[in-house]
Formats: C-alpha cells, sequence, structure tokens
C-alpha cells in the first residue's frame, strides 16, 4: 500500500472498541501508518460496559444456582452463603483495567499512535482532536468512525432517575429490589443477572413478549423458565413515571400498578454514537434508524471515510465488527475484492438465565421463505437436575428446509448453550443436511447430543 | 419382515443395555416378535455402572470447584460446605431406579416380552434361560448377543480387595484416601470425582502417561491440570501388592513406595461378557481381544446369531452401540443395504476434570496420515477464572490436512469439552474445511468461539 506523504497517517480510527482496534492493528501490520482516538476507555462497550462485566456478572448469578443445586449432590451449606456486591464490582473493575491494558499494549505493540482525546471529523482528510489543552488538527489519507452505540432512553417524568447499561455495573450499593424496562436481549439478561444475585426483580415490557425477533417458541420458554427463577414479568405495560421517595423509587406503570425499588435501568435499545463526531457537517446523512449508510467497502458517501461496526446497519456484536474491520483492512490496505459477511447465519447466545443459543433461521421466519419445514424439538430437565431437584428445563430444535434436507436453524434454551450453538453454527453457516446431523455420533451422556439424535419431526 | 411361525420369536436378544434394548425395540417397531433376557439390570453398564451414576458424580464433583471459585464473585460461605457420601450414593440410586423403570415401560411398550432371567444361546435357534425355577429352552429366529463388557483385573497378590466400577458408585463409607490403578479414561474419571469429592486421590499407571490413543498434547495438558487440582499421579508404576491392616488397605508399589488407602478401585480394562453365553458350544471364535468377530451385517460365524456393542470391535461407547443396533435392525427388519459406520469420526467426552472433548484424528495420527498438517492451538485461562482465581487453563487445538484444507481433527480440554465438541464433530464428520470454520462468526463471549478464530498455525 502506498503511504501518501501528503498526510500525517494513512488511517486514523475514532473510537477504540472492539472494531476500531482490530482495524488498526491489522492496518497496522499490513505497514499503514495508523493512529487511533479513544475519550473514554479503551475496548468499548464490550469490554467496558457490555459482553465482558455481563457476563463475569452473569457467572456471578449463576453461583446462587449451584448452591441450591448442591444439596442434592450430597454438599450441605451449614449457614447460607451470602453475596456482596463491592466483591463482585470491584474485582470485575481490576479485571477490565487490566484488559484495557492488554489493548494499550496491543496497539503499542502493533505501532499504532494511541490519542486519549475526543475527536471529531472536520474535513474528509482531518480529523480535529480536543482535551483539555486545546485543539489540533491530524490529516489522513482514511478516516474510520467506530464509535459504536449508546443506550437510549425514551423521556417520560423521572426517566433521568433511570440508569443505562453504562452506569449498572458500577452501582454504589446492591438493589435489593430492581426494575429493568425493555424487552431486548439487555433486558433479559440484566433481570436474570439481578435475579441470580438475590434482587427482587421486575421486568417491564411494553410489548406482549420480549426477545422480538427470535424464534418464538425460544421466547415462550425463556419466558416460563425466567418466571419460573423468580423474574416477575409484565408485558403489555410501560413506566409512567418514576419518582424518588422514601429513599427508593416509586415506578407507576402504566398498567396503574405502582412498584418500589431500588434502581431502575432502562434497557430501551441503542444509538449510533455520532453524536460531535462532526458527519452531519460533512454532509453525511444517517438512515432512518440513526446510522450511516455504506457501501461494500464500508465507504460512507465521503469516501475518504468509513465506518464499521454499530455505527452502520447490521447485528450489533462484537464478533461482526471484528469480522467488519478485517475485511475492511482486506479491501483498503490489501487490496482485496470485498468479500460480503452473511448476516443470516451469525450465531448469538443471549446471557439470561437459562442461556439462549441461536443460528439461522426461527421457525416463522424459514416457515415463510421455504415451502413445507421440518421441525425437530425437544425439552427436558437436564441429567443435573434430576439429582439437583431444579425444575429448569432445556429446549432445543432444529428447522430444516424440507425441499433440500438443509438446516436452517438451530435454537437452545438452556445451560451454555452459546458454547453449545458455536460448533452447530459452523455446520448451519456451511449449509449442511439433516442427514449430516443424523450421521453424527451423539456424545453421551450431554445435552448436545439431542442435536444429532432428534430423529422424529414435531410437526411440518 | 417374515415372522417365523417355526419360532417362538423372530429375534431373541440377550443382554437389555443401551445396544440390546434399541435392537429389541427397533425390532418389534417394524413388526417383529422379539424378546430380551436380563438378570441384571435394565439399561446396562451404561445406565447402572457407567455413564449415568458416573456423569452424576462428576457433576457432584464439580461443586467443590463451585463454591471455591465463588469468593472472587463475591460470593461469602460463612462456613465450609461439607460432603455427605450417602447422600449422592442414596440419590443416584433413586434416579437408576427411576431410568430403569422407563426401560421396562419402553420395552413393554413397545411389546417386547421380558425375561428376568440369564441366558445362554444352546443351538442356532434356541435359547436356553435359567433361573431359581430351573431351565426354559424359547427358540428364534435370530439371536442378538447383546451382553456388554465386564470389568477386568489383573492378577497380584491383594488383587481381590480391589474393586471395580461395578462396586465403586455404591461404597459403604466415602474413602478419605483413594486410590485408582489404570491410565484409561474410566481411571482419569474416577480420579477427577474423588479428588473432587475431597478425598486425598492417587492414580497408578504402568505406562508414562495416561489417555493412550488420545493427541499427546491433550494428554500432557490433562496431565497437569490434574495435577494442579490436586491428584497424585504416578506413572510408570504399578501395584505390587494390597494388604489390609489397620483398618486401611496398605498398597505397595512396584516402585517401592507404600500407600496406606481406605479404597482401590482397578480401572484396568474391560472384556467382553461372553463368559457362560454359550458361545464356544456353538463353535463362534473369539478374536484375539477376546470380542465376537462379525460381518458387516453383523452375524457371527453362525449367521442366526447376531452381535453389537461391546462384544465386538470397535468404540466401547453407549451411542456407537445405539447406531450398531439401528443399523443391524435396518438390515434384518428393513432388508437394508449394510451402510457401515464411519468410527474415524466418532466424537467422545473424557469426564475428568476439567474434560476432555475430541473429534476425529490426534495430531500424531494426522502427522502419519498426511504430507502437510496446520496445527492451530490456543491455552487459555477461561474468562471465568479471571475472578475466581482459579488457575484452570483451557486447551483447544484443530488439525487441518493441509492440502484439502480439511479440518481432520479437533480436540479440547475444559469445562464442558464435550457439550462443546458436539457440535464441532457435525462439521468434521461431514469434512469441513478450515475456510467452513474461518468463515463462522464467533459467539462473544464464550470459549467455543476460539474454535472459529484461531487464525494462525502454530506449527506445520
Amino acid at each position: 500500500m502506498s503511504a501518501e506523504a501528503a498526510y500525517d497517517f494513512d488511517l486514523f480510527v475514532i473510537g477504540a472498541g472492539s472494531g476500531g482496534v482490530r482495524a488498526a492493528r491489522m492496518a497496522a501490520a499490513a505497514g499503514a501508518r495508523v493512529a487511533i482516538a479513544e475519550d473514554r476507555y479503551l475496548g468499548g462497550t464490550c469490554v467496558n460496559v457490555g459482553c465482558v462485566p455481563k457476563k463475569l456478572y452473569s457467572y456471578a448469578a449463576h453461583f446462587h444456582d449451584s448452591f441450591d443445586d448442591a444439596a442434592g449432590f450430597g454438599w450441605q451449606l451449614p449457614s447460607p452463603a451470602t453475596f456482596d456486591w463491592p466483591t463482585l464490582r470491584d474485582n470485575k473493575t481490576s479485571e477490565i483495567k487490566r484488559l484495557n491494558g492488554i489493548y494499550q499494549r496491543m496497539l503499542e505493540g502493533a505501532g499504532v499512535t494511541l490519542f486519549n482525546a475526543r475527536a471529531r471529523v472536520t474535513d474528509p482528510h482531518t480529523v480535529t482532536l480536543s482535551n483539555a489543552e486545546g485543539d489540533v488538527s491530524i490529516s489522513a489519507d482514511k478516516i474510520l468512525l467506530a464509535t459504536g452505540g449508546w443506550p437510549w432512553v425514551p423521556e417520560f417524568p423521572g426517566s433521568d432517575l433511570a440508569l443505562t447499561s453504562n452506569q449498572i455495573f458500577d452501582l454504589e450499593t446492591f438493589p435489593e429490589r430492581f426494575l429493568v424496562l425493555g424487552g431486548g436481549y439487555i433486558a433479559v439478561e440484566f433481570a436474570s443477572i439481578f435475579n441470580g444475585l438475590g434482587s427482587e426483580t421486575h421486568l417491564i415490557y411494553r410489548g406482549d413478549l420480549f426477545l422480538k425477533g427470535f424464534d418464538q417458541e425460544v421466547r415462550e420458554f425463556t419466558r416460563d423458565e425466567m418466571a419460573k427463577k423468580g423474574v416477575k414479568l409484565h408485558f403489555a405495560a410501560n413506566i409512567a413515571r418514576i419518582e424518588q421517595s422514601n429513599g427508593a423509587l416509586q415506578v407507576a406503570l402504566t398498567t396503574g400498578e405502582t412498584l418500589e425499588v431500588d434502581a431502575v435501568l432502562a434497557a430501551t435499545g441503542r444509538q449510533a454514537n455520532v453524536t460531535g463526531l462532526g458527519v452531519e457537517s460533512l454532509g453525511i446523512a444517517l438512515n432512518g434508524d440513526g446510522k450511516l449508510p455504506v457501501n461494500e467497502r464500508y465507504e460512507t458517501t465521503v469516501p475518504s471515510i468509513l465506518a464499521l461496526g454499530d455505527l452502520i446497519e447490521g447485528p450489533e456484536l462484537t464478533p461482526v465488527a471484528l469480522a467488519e474491520a478485517m475485511q475492511l483492512v482486506d479491501i483498503h490496505f490489501h487490496q482485496k475484492a470485498p468479500r460480503p459477511l452473511n448476516y443470516d447465519t451469525i450465531p448469538t447466545a443471549v446471557f439470561c438465565h437459562p442461556n439462549i443459543g441461536t443460528v439461522g433461521l426461527s421457525e416463522e421466519a424459514a416457515r415463510e421463505k421455504f415451502d413445507k419445514i421440518r421441525v425437530y424439538r425437544t425439552d427436558f430437565r437436564a441429567m443435573k437436575h434430576t439429582l439437583s431437584g431444579s425444575q429448569e428445563r432445556m429446549l432445543m430444535k432444529l428447522i430444516v428446509d424440507d425441499a433440500s434436507d438443509v438446516v436452517v436453524g438451530a435454537h437452545m434454551v438452556g445451560e451454555e448453550a452459546g458454547e453449545l450453538i458455536q460448533g452447530i453454527a459452523i455446520a448451519v453457516r456451511a449449509g449442511l443436511t439433516k442427514e449430516d446431523f443424523d450421521l453424527t455420533v451423539g456424545i453421551h451422556p450431554t445435552g448436545a447430543e439431542e442435536f444429532v439424535t432428534m430423529r422424529t419431526p414435531s410437526r411440518y
């Protein structure tokens, strides 16, 4: 690649989250002169207020079940386990600081210049950095916008009393009574986390059922399992207002009910984080979802300005941002032809309790797309729970296009669903058939073996 | 299929383990008149003294780690958990009785006649049953031998003081000091179980390293992890003799060392369970491994006498016996052509701690088979253990035939390895390439995502 000496850098990345860091490192490895600006925290949402702390808190919340399950296996706790929120919070913070340091060393090791400053684009080849000492402008052949997303909260009386996922991990005191507003994956995950940690937990969602877009049976099964674990689900409800009184929050619902809680989390969606980024001044328009339109080369309408990750259309997932970053570097710094990602077979996990793992089409989407489908499904109590006494059940289903025998969707609700679905996702993405699944011998005794031993369709 | 009225039954199955029960049910479903004889317990080794109790005890043993891990997540146990062996043992027994009942109802529901008696073949179409009331002979068009395996113990002074896997689950008292002799998967599983339940645990194996036949790096990694957890590994050692004194067992090793323990388990191999079955009298010879040779129709040298499962060559695994049973019924009762199983890509798990999951070729076997291979491997501390403080590590590796890019082996040591490998096994059995793995998006944050994100070969 040509190093345009006319510019300070070949690539200037704004935002050191998953996608920005990966692109910066890969471009530097390709020989480009790369800079990256970050004004908040290295690693972005995922490392600091997303995947990582969420997963750690999810682990913490699972211990509650472990203690309960242990008795049936002969383990006795002479006195009940107690939970100390500051220990979890502060250990999480230490771990994240460690990860921040790893990101910094990775960038430095790759030869990327790091600016701890807020950055905005001021012309197609200029980035202006602001910090306490003032502004400085830096030129670059290409500018990559990678500022990710930001929580969005609807306005209602007292909505400023609601926290977002940016604050929830660092609460000063543990909320004995917790309320989450929303029906997306962040909402169900935090409901499971605080419920598992011991909060009385309410989930409020305006729709009839959470997790829109997921397989309907997965949604219903998850609803039933979460309710069994004690999460109080309020569907077809919204928050009318929140007031502070008696040292607590009084949350009036649109249903007329009022709930007294210690913390409210608004998990009501995220928006592309473009405020102050300078895109409007360059004439780059946002689409209807507030995202930046890009072509298959990840170029905005200003070709020297690129974007990826949660700023553009597509699933808002770390591995997607990483894949986009690698694509983008291949295109711009290795002169490879674009090879668009197949977003249809991107597997995901929801770390509610029990977990959800999913890849490919829901039963409903498959029914719409194909003339005839076969649905293989099973639900059962995992072997562990024959002794634990827990009534938790596991759901597994495969959706097959009848004409081609191709497995077009695989879904699971149950312990470690994300871990189990990853391998299944390789098979589904590659277009393997139900016969390929059938010809695979099961690993006994596991839960996962059900995915290769379901022989009779439950319905068509 | 033709019901030969000349015989009492179309199929007589001896042994109601995994393979026998499956064959009986499937043949009955195909319209055959089927009987099955079992003198011990319905469900065979797997349900009664194998997979099922082993997995339940493995769960029990994992709680020990859970309690330790919990502290870093903010959970405090005011006083340490205690373990009560009779609770585990008796809950296990209740669960197995429940499963025995399910097997009985499945057989009855399928219309299979069940004889609670010991059976032997007395001519190519006759089975003789013995119980307290005497002998009775029953004729059948086909006789299926499905009596499985039986533990084998070498002879040494005091070898009668060693227990086998048939007795170990039902010990009257918990062995505070436990010794297992052997280097196969049963040995490492029980070492992990008793170590996890709190025994001081010794594993004695005459070879240099346990788990012969597994990938060498997997074997070494497992050795190191088990040692970290406190299992005392004695390789290149054997038991010279066992003596009873001081209310304990004095185990003298060939190395000169003497260990005082409360129980000794001989996990020194299994043999085909043919004693008293009558095969010699019919001129059916055993092969060098003591197994029954069969053709691809599962026929012994006497064509009306069939055999499957641990009685014949092949991996001694429940899912293999099940697959063979289904094949056998397809061939003999649905007149289908034999479709030999591919034993090369049968995935398995070893439920030692941490677990092993594996499918396909070891690095060593692949190196021998292919001109050039690529090895992708990673080992790391799982995210959970960044807070738990546990030093447990996870190993994952993929073996790729360089010429074809086909993934010919996948191996893992780590939590839930069996669950993770099942999906990977679908991909490996189908012959998917490393590119197929690379094109699959990871599920973040999971351990399993490493299987699709390893990009640089560690060696060739």
